[in-house]
C-alpha cells in the first residue's frame, strides 16, 4: 500500500494493533503493541496516537480488541457489552470529533448485520476499522495527486506544522504529494516551519520527511520570509483544519503569515482539504472561533522557563487565512479556486 | 537620570562595578559586585552582560578596575601595566567590536594626560569610562525622544528581538520610545515577538517592559500576523545590527518577514539606529554578510531535543529588510527616510 519509506502510525498485524508512541518523537521511534481496548484508551488518552484521522482510526481498532473475546450468547447481551465499551472507550479523548465519528460508524456496521452470527458480527468490526483506515489512505492519496499535477520535480516547498502521514493513515494531507513525487523520483526540497509553540513542524513533519529520504530542512518560523526572498521556495502547501463556504481557511496558528509572505514573494498557496474538513454551514472564516490555549506552551513549554514569571500572553491556537490569500484548495475531488470550494462536494 | 522603573544592566557605584547577570534572566534579577578586571573578564565571557553598548561600558569599567591599585611609578610603567591589562580584557569576547571600540577610546584619554600625574590619569580612565555609558544613554534618549514625536497615546507596538535597555546604558533603542512614554503616562500597548530561536523577546524584552510596568503580551513569531489583522498594532519598532548607505537594514532573524507583513496591513515600519550603526561604507544590504549559527540553537535551544537527530536546519543569525518596507530610520539626529540615510552624518 503506502510506500516503504513512509511511517504508518497506526497498522493492524493480524491480531494486534500497532501505535507508533508519538510522544516520544522525534528522539525515540518506537512502536507499542496494544492488544486490548484498554491499551488503546491509555494510548489516546496519552496522546502517544495523534491527529484527527488516526484517532478515529484507533478507536475503531480498539473497539474491536474490545469485543473480539466477547462470551455473548445473544446479540441482545453482545450490544449491551459493545455499547458499554463504546462509551468507555468515548471518554479518552472527549474533545476529539473523529473517535466519535469512527465509534458511530462501527456502531451502524454492528446494526446491519445484527442478524448475523456473532462471530461474523466481530469480523465486520474488523473490517470496518481496516475500511475506515483504507478509505483515509485513499483520499490522502487522491489529494496527494491531485496536488502533485501543480508541481514540478526540483521544486521548493514550504509547509507549516504537520498536516502529515503521522496524523493520517498514510501520506498525509499537505505531506501527500512530496511522498507521491519521492516515489516518482522527483527531487523536491522541503523547508519546514518549526511552528512554534508546539513544534509541529520540528518534532513531526521534519522527523516523517527526514525518515522517508526526502530533502527536508527545519528552519524556525520567522525564517520563512528569508527563505521566500532567497528563492528557494516555488510552494506552499498547508493542510487545514477547517474550509469555510467562502474559502476561508482555518489552520495552525502562523499560516496567515505565510500566506501574506507568499503572495508578497509570487509564490502559490495551497491548502490540503479533505471533503471532511470543508464545513459548509460556516459562511466565513469569521464564523470559525479560535481557540486560545495557556500561556505555558509558550512561557514553558520544552522543559525550561523562557520568559519572566506572570508574562500576559497571547496563545491563539488557529488563524484564518482568508481566501484572497489562497491560490487553490485542493481536495480528493479536484483543485478549486476557494470562492468555488463549494463544488468541491458537487 | 533613568527612570526609576527601568533596569540598568552596567551601573558604576563608588568603587565597585554592578551587573545584572543576564544568564539568570527571566527567571532571578540578580546583581553581580565586581571590584577586579578578572571579574570583568569572566563576566563578558559567560555572557552575563551583552549587548554592544553594554559590552563596551563593562569593558571600559573594568579597565579601571584593572589599573586603579596600580603601584607604578612611572608613566612608562604605567603604560606597560595598562596595556597588559587591556589586552588581557580584549581576549574576553574577540568578536565583539565594542569591546576594542572602548578599549581603544580609554587608551586615547590615557594617551591625552600622559603628562598628569599617575592618580588623575586614573581617575581619567573612570572618567572616560563614566563619559561612555552617559553618551551611549543621551544617544538612546534623544532617538526615543525622535521615535515618540510618530507615536501617540494609546497605540499599539510591535517589535522584535530586544533592542532594549539591557543591552545600552538605558532605555535601548526601539525600546527607548516605550520607556519615555511610561515616563509621560501614555499607555502603549506593546507586542513582544519570542524572536526564535533564542528568545531576546521572551527572555530579555518582555521582562524589562514587565518590569518597568508597561503593558507588554509576549506572543510567538508566527502570531505577529494575526495580531496585526486584528487591528491590534499601529506601528512596528525594530532595532538594527547595521544600515547600509541604501537605507537597507540588518536586524534580527524574522525582522524582513515582519516588515513585509507591516506594509501589507499598512501599518508602519521604523527602524532605531544609532549613528554607530550606519555603515556608508557598505553600498546596500546585499553586502551585509550573514552569520548562519549552529543548528542546536533550534533543535535543542529549549533544553530538550525537539528535531530529530541530523536533521538539515538553515539558521540565519539575521536578515536584511530592503529599504523599500521601512517607513522611517529613526537616529539620534532625526528622522530619515532609508533611501536618505546618508543625511543623518551630515
Amino acid at each position: 500500500m503506502t510506500t516503504a519509506s513512509q511511517l504508518t502510525p497506526v497498522k493492524w498485524e493480524q491480531d494486534h494493533l500497532l501505535l507508533l508512541d508519538q510522544t516520544k518523537l522525534p528522539v525515540v521511534t518506537e512502536y507499542l503493541t496494544l492488544t486490548t481496548i484498554e491499551q488503546v484508551w491509555e494510548a489516546i488518552r496519552h496522546m502517544q496516537v495523534r491527529g484527527a484521522p488516526a484517532i478515529g482510526m484507533a478507536a475503531a481498532y480498539g473497539l474491536y480488541l474490545g469485543i473480539r473475546d466477547s462470551g455473548a450468547a445473544s446479540f441482545a447481551a453482545f450490544w449491551t457489552e459493545f455499547e458499554e465499551k463504546a462509551a468507555y472507550l468515548a471518554t479518552s479523548r472527549p474533545t476529539a470529533v473523529n473517535l466519535f465519528w469512527a465509534i458511530e460508524r462501527i456502531k451502524d456496521r454492528v446494526q446491519q448485520e445484527k442478524e448475523q452470527p456473532l462471530s461474523t458480527i466481530k469480523q465486520a468490526v474488523l473490517q470496518e476499522a481496516l475500511a475506515i483506515q483504507a478509505e483515509d489512505e485513499r483520499v490522502c492519496k487522491t489529494i496527494g495527486e491531485n496536488l502533485l499535477s501543480l508541481l514540478h520535480d526540483g521544486m521548493g516547498i514550504l509547509t507549516h506544522c504537520n498536516p502529515g502521514a503521522l496524523a493520517t493513515a498514510a501520506y498525509g494531507t499537505a505531506t501527500a504529494p512530496l511522498y507521491l513525487a519521492k516515489e516518482r523520483g522527483w527531487n523536491l526540497k522541503v523547508f519546514a516551519d518549526e511552528t512554534r509553540p508546539v513544534l509541529q513542524g520540528a518534532r513531526l513533519t521534519a522527523y516523517e520527511l527526514q525518515r522517508a529520504g526526502i530533502d527536508v530542512t527545519l528552519i524556525c518560523d520567522n525564517m520563512a520570509a528569508m527563505v521566500m526572498a532567497q528563492g528557494k521556495v516555488q510552494a506552499v502547501i498547508v493542510g487545514t483544519d477547517r474550509v469555510a463556504a467562502n474559502g476561508d481557511v482555518a489552520n495552525k496558528i502562523g499560516t496567515y503569515g505565510v500566506a501574506v509572505l507568499a503572495q508578497a514573494h509570487g509564490i502559490p498557496f495551497y491548502v490540503a482539504a479533505p471533503l471532511s474538513s470543508i464545513d459548509l454551514n460556516t459562511p466565513t472564516g469569521a464564523e470559525i472561533p479560535i481557540e486560545e490555549r495557556p500561556a505555558e506552551e509558550i512561557t514553558h513549554g520544552f522543559g525550561k522557563q523562557v520568559a519572566p514569571d506572570q508574562i500576559k500572553v497571547y496563545n491563539p491556537a488557529f488563524d484564518v487565512t482568508p481566501a484572497r490569500f489562497i491560490t487553490a484548495i485542493v481536495t480528493e475531488t479536484g483543485i478549486f479556486k476557494p470562492e468555488e470550494i463549494a463544488k468541491s462536494k458537487n
